[in-house]
C-alpha cells in the first residue's frame, strides 16, 4: 500500500454530519486527510455547480496531517475548490460520505455525494462514495468502519482503472449479519412522485417534493439484490453515458456520414 | 407519425431564454405543447432537485393546445411537477433546450437541460435535449429550426428504446455549411478549473468558478469530432452508469459471493 496517502474527504450532508465525521476518523487512520465539505446539507444536488454566486471557504482546523474547510457550494464545488485551491494538486484518493441514506440504483443520479465521486474520477483520482441505508441524522456508523477501511485500503493498493469509480452501499443491519462485499450492477428503479400540495397563509399553492422508490427487476447481480440480502454492494460506475448499443439504431435512421 | 402528439418542453436557461422560445415555436407546429420551465437561469444545476424549500408554479398562458408555466425549481423539478401536477400523465415526448451553449462530451454531466432529458427517459418518455454551440443570450436559433423539427418528428415516428434518450448538439455555423446529422459516442473531456480569486470590500476571500474545456482523444466516432466537422451530433445516452466491464476486476478482489 502507498505509504501515508493524501486523502480528500467530502460529502453532501454537510460538514457536521455524523457520517462525514466517521469517515474522517477512519481516513485519519490510513493517511493524511484534507476535508472540504458543504457548510449545510446539499442532498439531492446531483452534479450541480455554483455559477450565480461566488464561492467561499472557511478553515475549520489545520494541524500536521489534517486540514478541514467548509464551503458554501455544492459537493462538486467542494471537489473543484479542494483540488485547485486547497491542495493545488490531485490527492491520492477521494472518499465521499458516509451518506445518510441509500445511493443505490437510480438514486445515484440525484446524489451530491456520488457527484463528488464522479468529479474526482473525472480528474483522474481513484474515488469512492460510501452510503449507509439509514436516513436518520443520528444513524450509528461505527459498526461499518472496518468495511469502509477495507475497501479504501484495497483501492489504494490496487488502484482503479481510468474513468471508473465506486458506489458503495451498506445495509443497515448488525455487523455480524453482513455477509460480505459484492460487486454488482446498478439496479433498475424509479421514483414515483407524490407531491404534497399545500396552501400558504396568503392563499397561494406550493408543493413539497416527495415520492416512493420503485425497484424495476430483481436480478441477483444488482445492488438492490445485494443490499436486500445483507451484502455491501460495490458498483463500478463511469461517466461515459453513451448507450453504445443504440448507435447502430440511429445509423439506421440515416444519422451517419 | 402519431397524430397531434402531447409535447412537454423545458430547459435550464429559464423561461425567457430565446432558445426555449424557438423550441416552443417549432413544437407548436408539431402538436399540443405544455411548457414548465425554470423562472430563472438554472445552468449547471445537473440533476439537482429541490428539497429544502417548497416548489411553486405560475401559469403564464393557457389556450387550446398550449399551456405555459414557470417554476422556482430546477429543470428536474420542472419535469416532475409538469408530469405529475400539470399533465397528470406522461406526455408523448419531452424536448429540452435549445440550450445556449454546448452539452457535448462531459458537459452533459453538469447540464440541467440534459438532466431534464434523463428525468423524462427515467419515467419512460422518449426525450431529446437540443443545444446550440453558442453561449450568447442573443444567439440566433432560427437557422436550426428544421433540424430540431426533423429529429423530433423522427423520434415521434420511430420511438426510442426504453431507457435511451438523445443528446443533440448543433454547430453554430451557417445553415448551408451543416453537413448532416451524425450518431456519435460521447467524447472524452474534462474541465481544467482556474478559479478567479478575489477579495470583497470587507477583506474576505471569494472565488468565481471558471475553467477551460480540454478534449481527450479525437475519435471520428465522437460528438466533438462531429461538431468540429460541421455535423449535428446525436449521442444516445442512458442512466445505467455501471461500468459493466469492471465488475470482473472487482470480483478478482474477492467481491463476490
Amino acid at each position: 500500500m502507498k505509504n501515508n496517502p493524501l486523502i480528500f474527504v467530502t460529502n453532501d450532508d454537510g460538514i457536521t454530519a455524523p457520517g462525514l465525521r466517521t469517515l474522517i476518523e477512519v481516513m485519519r487512520g490510513i493517511g493524511r486527510v484534507v476535508v472540504v465539505a458543504p457548510d449545510r446539507p446539499q442532498s439531492g444536488q446531483g452534479h450541480a455547480i455554483t455559477v450565480q454566486v461566488p464561492l467561499r471557504m472557511k478553515m475549520i482546523s489545520k494541524e500536521e496531517g489534517y486540514e478541514e474547510y467548509s464551503c458554501n457550494g455544492t459537493p462538486v464545488d467542494c471537489v473543484k475548490l479542494g483540488f485547485k485551491v486547497v491542495l493545488k494538486r490531485r490527492p491520492d484518493i477521494l472518499v465521499a460520505g458516509i451518506n445518510h441514506g441509500s445511493n443505490s440504483s437510480i438514486n445515484i443520479i440525484y446524489s451530491g455525494t456520488m457527484a463528488a465521486v464522479f468529479e474526482g474520477a473525472m480528474t483522474g483520482v481513484p474515488s469512492i462514495g460510501f452510503s449507509l441505508l439509514n436516513y436518520s441524522t443520528n444513524a450509528d456508523f461505527n459498526p461499518y468502519r472496518k468495511f469502509v477501511q477495507e475497501i479504501t485500503q484495497t483501492v489504494i493498493e490496487k488502484n482503479l482503472p481510468e474513468g471508473i469509480c465506486l458506489n458503495v452501499n451498506i445495509p443497515c443491519v448488525p455487523e455480524n449479519e453482513i455477509k460480505g462485499i459484492l460487486a454488482c450492477r446498478q439496479a433498475g428503479g424509479t421514483w414515483e412522485e407524490d407531491f404534497d400540495e399545500r396552501i400558504d397563509p396568503v392563499g397561494r399553492d406550493y408543493y413539497w417534493l416527495k415520492g416512493v422508490f420503485v425497484k424495476i427487476g430483481n436480478g441477483e447481480d444488482t445492488d438492490e439484490w445485494a443490499l436486500e440480502n445483507n451484502y455491501i454492494s460495490v458498483v463500478p460506475v463511469h461517466f461515459d453515458f453513451t448507450a453504445h448499443h443504440a448507435i447502430s439504431l440511429l445509423n439506421s435512421w440515416g444519422y451517419h456520414i
